[in-house]
């Protein structure tokens, strides 16, 4: 039997580790500067409690666990007979696997919302699983990584958001990146202010398509959809509009004169823009063809592109009633999810993983014996103790063999102690950095490290 | 319907989190000072990759997952017809959930050979799943916390885990467990040395109980299994024999004076004592009671306990042919997993988490209003930019809410800007671990409370 891991499915060797933990401790280092604390929420959930929350696509991809013992005793008889196997799943699987961090957390404050002091602003960073097929850059186990607040309707919760992804991307060395804002409120205005308040979500895609088919395209598009022709009339001036930011807005106001849940959303987007340019932060644009999860989202919509990226590696926005779903309505949260496979990707392709990481900082001691091993190891402990990684060779191997070793681990330092070092006190120490090669004393190993390396 | 999470499971909220990260890195710590690296596999294996490694107990504890979609096409109908649930699994599962990390390691260090250095060092940590009954302390899912080294046969590298054990639980503030050793090829010397090689497992699972049930019953139970009375005769020295570590070798070695294998282990056990006492490691002892994953191990054998818990709270040994179970036969590893969960039960039983990780950095700016709240934000931003953890309370609410979700938050510092700070560039810092308030200019700010809190 040849070993293989599932489909869609990775392993992380030590240098992927690695670069993982710099992109999850640099986000959590920001999410935490901002106050937000960490969760964790089981990997299994109650089927119920996953099913019908995604869609029917979602449901299907949703991986199930079969009931453990004799899970045919409660299968459900029709089903069997029918061979139905999507209506026996209920009755052989009382688990799923989190599908995403989302509804896992709207059932955590659900459930521990006597505990829990609002507004609470937490982050979590877990594996997903989605029966997806798999494909380039899409897994059936990833991260996520999410950062939310849940129970405020502030709008300075969305500025500390595009101060999260303004600063995270910044530590990651992704300053280039642009921060996309929308507003549910803004797309439900300009469907009312051409007279068709119904066909939103038509009209946010049809705008979304003008640079593929054009004015021509999309006008045909909202025609065969059913929007009428004094509507898409209406409209014509939108489609045409060039302008930055600031120019939408003020055009945005005249469109939505009397559209009172257009000025609503201009209001909100004008207040989280005017906080963020305070504080530096120019790369947000508002996008009008953002709508990702529309269904899903009242407010403010985020997205983050990055010019060498072709998909969005960050995206998220204001719900009001995630938690209504298990029983607690009213409760209004905004928040957004890092795409740490995206991100990886991209710090890969840009080179941008910094050196320290990849350039290893442990100290290899060479074995030339019992006696020299058993010096080593002495050494090695003094040095763990200033804090600096350090193993001996386990054998008295040829040297070509731990040099290899030494080289394919990436050490920064061979330090050798031969028969004569043994008797002179002495360490030879090489520096893989530079190939020089010099004698250090015993007594002093520890500190030419520590200065060599910190 | 009332949000549950299923038995066995838990949330980990704030507090937990931040506990049991603070294990996690301390090992972590440790691990990486000796020189080992983080890998991490897949929470889905192949279900032929787990299945029949862990007997038949763990068979049926392991997880298995659903296949998607019309999964009943390839189900076994025999299986379906006999209504056996043990048959039909294999065929409507393709993926199991992980059992324990030793198994996918071996996989992984198979699967890789030819891309990995050895002797290869890992840890690993990450949750594993097991359907067993949940009880107290005992989870459906929780977390594995490995290290091991394969790939070499040096008695150093059992000198590393020792250390590797006694800096970590010293680092976690538990200096005072012991270690204890045992070897196989001990157990194996002294079945042999009383003319009994076959019956090792059933000789040290006698010797175990001495404690609870007496000589006699020891007697009584190895009669009961089959030793001859001329073998129990021939232990009775042993059984009644009392002392130190150092005596207990110097009588095993008088009694394998012709038994090779027992002399090995002995020569081996001393050779990884004799290492650590030059260490400074004295809370190590031979306990030749010790048989944990007898089947599986070969030499040594470790396990941790402290005077304050009743079960161990890290384990492992060498393993000779864990990789032979995936084709790559003779690959000789040794390690040790330490059960995060029960040192979580155990240090805050002590109360010996500390209270840096208890007690918050947070800074909480009070909101008095539109103008003060964005002074404040700005403020907030340039303490972030200092390394100091800030929020700016998102809604201008009764300061009786937001004094109480300081105190829930556990902050350290509420800085309140209110009209008349604001006009004279002001803020009241109310240090909450004290209860003095002052006033502090807004330029000084960010240097009054870095001295503070740094």
């Amino acid at each position: 039997m040849k070993p293989s891991i599932p489909q869609g499915t990775r392993d992380f060797g030590p240098k992927e580790m690695a670069r993982r933990n710099y992109i999850f401790s640099t986000l959590k280092n920001v999410f935490q500067l901002h106050g937000y604390e960490q969760i964790e929420t089981p990997s299994m959930e109650n089927f119920d409690t996953l099913m019908g929350k995604y869609g029917e696509e979602g449901d299907r991809l949703i991986f199930k666990i079969l009931n453990s013992g004799d899970f045919l005793l409660k299968a459900n008889k029709e089903a069997l007979d029918e061979s139905n196997s999507q209506k026996l799943t209920r009755s052989i699987c009382e688990k799923a696997l989190r599908y995403d961090l989302t509804v896992p957390f709207a059932r955590y404050v659900v459930q521990n919302q006597h505990l829990l002091s609002f507004p609470f602003k937490r982050f979590q960073i877990q594996p997903v699983w989605r029966a997806d097929r798999p494909q380039a850059g899409r897994y059936r186990e990833f991260y996520q990584c999410d950062v939310d607040v849940i129970g405020s309707n502030s709008l300075l919760n969305e500025v500390e958001l595009i101060s999260i992804m303004s600063q995270g991307f910044t530590a990651l060395g992704l300053p280039d990146v642009t921060i996309r804002i929308n507003n549910r409120k803004i797309l439900a205005g300009i469907a009312a202010a051409v007279g068709a308040p119904d066909h939103m979500m038509t009209i946010t895609i049809a705008i979304d398509k003008i640079d593929k088919v054009g004015i021509e395209g999309v006008n045909k598009e909202l025609a065969e959809r059913g929007i009428s022709s004094e509507s898409i009339e209406k409209l014509q001036p939108l489609l045409v509009f060039k302008g930055n930011t600031a120019e939408k807005i003020n055009y945005l106001e005249t469109l939505f004169s009397d559209v009172e849940i257009g000025l609503k959303g201009i209001e909100e987007t004008r207040f989280a823009l005017d906080k963020a340019a305070v504080f530096g932060i120019e790369n947000i644009e508002l996008d009008l063809t953002l709508a990702r999860g529309l269904n899903y989202y009242t407010g403010a919509i985020f997205e983050v592109g990055h010019p060498d990226f072709p998909s969005s590696i960050c995206g998220g926005g204001r719900y009001d009633d995630l938690t209504g779903i298990f029983g607690l309505p009213n409760l209004s949260g905004v928040g957004v999810s890092f795409g740490a496979d995206r991100i990886y990707d991209l710090l890969l392709k840009k080179d941008l993983f910094p050196a320290e990481i990849e350039a290893g900082k442990t100290i290899l001691f060479a074995n030339f014996g019992e006696a020299e091993a058993f010096k080593s190891l002495q050494l090695a402990n003094q040095l763990r103790a200033a804090g600096i990684a350090s193993e001996v060779y386990p054998d008295a191997a040829k040297m070509k063999k731990q040099f290899k070793y030494a080289d394919d681990k990436k050490v920064r330092f061979m330090c050798i102690i031969g028969e004569s070092e043994l008797q002179n006190g002495l360490v030879q120490v090489k520096d893989f950095s530079t190939g020089n090669q010099e004698p250090v004393a015993e007594n002093e190993l520890s500190a030419y490290l520590t200065a060599k390396l910190f």
